[in-house]
């Protein structure tokens, strides 16, 4: 496929581009905060930066027709909704997580809390003293999951790609639910799975990362 | 209720003394290794004890058609078809764990045992230097919960209540599941619940403790 | 020895008075909230309970010439003042922790802090959803042992005794001392053990619970 | 300065590559079980390949007098012997890791060893699948600190690049000390300090890389 990458000098960016490299992909579009390099039509266009570059990400999906895999965190209202309008154009898939062990997370934290109502419930989340927001996207994404108003840790320690831990107790018995990254290599393999499936799906729409892991239910 | 131990002597025994005397229940019936008190007809019996005390236990609650709560761990396929065939007489549960927490872990690692059928899993348990019998029954309901050919590793140091680790592991992620009983009170709590049923079903069968605790399904 | 406790109604209270019944010695007085019964002159007295509680515990060891081992956390420093200032007259030890565990963590932990130098350093201390001040007196003594502004995570769950976990973390790797007390018990033969030691020390003075359980250095 | 690579196409041969390349040090000399390619002579070799590869090592550094670091675990007192003979005539640094934190480790599970002499203790070393020798070298090199006869339990889960726990336990508490490594890179980067300090050293012998990064004591 010909691609674009917004926050191509970022540590996402490169590990993208080295990946979609290795499995053939054509690099046609880079932008950053201060290159634009085009170099031919992309068809989808992959974001792992800032917030503040969503703005121009849409501009750039709605110019060239092209699908928009969004993984950016720390998003705010009004990004998610510049999202959701360019969804009618393109098809577009936004998750503040691309792996598919965090997505399994997901699926049992929310069926434990179903189970175990009158446990206390919190969430520890433990990343590389570069990640500028807090609480991480995927730690928020879990706490929708459970749906209940519980504290959220947030640690800044070494290189850690990113541990979380949602961590279940009642009075006699603890269970944890611990996800680790090992590298961001896996997030760029999620982020290929989720471009292609945009290609071949071909139409406008919001798509779930959930679901083209693990199928519909 | 009033009920009956085998093994009273022991650990799980005396919790399931102390536990069952603070909710008001009769004790009536006392056996172990060396002696056999008998203060009236037991409704039920626990046995949380050794194998070899098995045919002893169906034996005893033939005698008084008393419903079982068994727990022991270790058990050969004698034993367990000893057990069987008494509930054709009396109501019976049977579980290597009686608390609430192993048995939602036991749904979720069976959950991700089908979603990721490629990442490797390990079980790690950790019990008391007292403990004789490895790997842990529980360890064991947990396999059978996975249902591959996978590595148990048991670990026993000082008075640790008992921890089970399940660890699915892909190239670029790690998922850990991890229960953590704090005390032998949550064993023994989950025995009465299980009582309770026994003598509120009052028909001869089989019961499922994960049943008890989740409903159907 | 002839011992009283401060806070007898509570859980440690509760737990020192059943290890310390078991070990032979005497419960000759007792204070709470309510009530102070008395039934002789103790020797030493335990305090576990509230800071608020200082003043009178501090009275009582005068009136009896008894030493004081007190645990109760989140002291202020006119509650420290007031005991450093009966040290004078009577032997004392005062630590936020009783276990020889946590001091050897603290040990290392100081340790650590001066070969890691530029590695990142956070606490997260975990315990049961009764305990009330936070963070807990022994991350505030692990903090001190590392003798840098690092932030400390207070987690309240379930039933959990108490859980310390020290991160230290470089850019390639991660150093984790975790302790966990199993029980309160560890806490209370601690206690027991700086009882003795002061009855047979003699001398008024402050003790140092660490040089207790590891001898001097 | 001048390098070669023992096991230039393996893993840790890579690795090494790419991060001496960034440091602008020059590899003259690559050497595999198919190829031996020359571009000059090797001032110092770098061997983490496997252990039948240490005879021909030996006669590389012998040729060029160049010093050696060798990192391969699963060594035998065959090949050892072979080193320690080596080290007569060029300086030699052999460690089972090159990491600043298992070293640390190293220390303080040395140190609560000798204090909690009667607490139980015992290993877990979790890595990638495609890790040959079990237990790592790693763990080999923190159970001779402890100095006991201690289980070592060995976990091969997706592509975790290293884990070791030690853990101690007694009755009433838990000490738990774990060392993570994030990348191989670690252990790259403390082989190219190995080697500076061989060059810079330059006098035959066996050196010691705790010594190196902690100084003497």
């Amino acid at each position: 496929m010909k691609y674009g990458v917004v926050g191509f000098s970022g540590r996402m960016g490169k590990e993208i581009i080295e990946t979609f490299k290795e499995k053939g992909h054509e690099l046609v579009y880079m932008l950053d905060i201060e290159n634009e390099l085009v170099d031919g039509e992309p068809q989808v266009i992959l974001d792992f930066s800032r917030p503040e570059a969503v703005k121009k990400t849409v501009e750039v999906c709605k110019k060239y027709k092209a699908a928009l895999v969004i993984g950016t965190t720390g998003l705010g209202e009004q990004e998610l909704e510049m999202i959701r309008e360019l969804s009618r154009e393109v098809p577009v898939i936004q998750s503040y997580n691309f792996s598919v062990g965090v997505h399994a997370m997901r699926k049992i934290v929310k069926l434990l809390s179903g189970i175990l109502k009158d446990w206390d419930v919190e969430i520890v989340e433990t990343h590389h003293r570069f990640k500028k927001d807090a609480p991480s996207g995927t730690a928020i994404l879990l706490k929708e999951a459970i749906d209940r108003e519980i504290p959220v840790h947030s640690l800044r320690v070494g290189g850690i790609p990113g541990d979380h831990l949602v961590i279940f107790g009642d009075v006699g018995e603890v269970l944890e639910i611990k996800h680790r990254a090992l590298s961001r290599r896996t997030f760029a393999l999620g982020a290929l799975k989720a471009a292609e499936f945009l290609l071949n799906v071909g139409k406008p729409g919001m798509y779930d990362f959930e679901e083209i892991i693990f199928g519909g239910g």
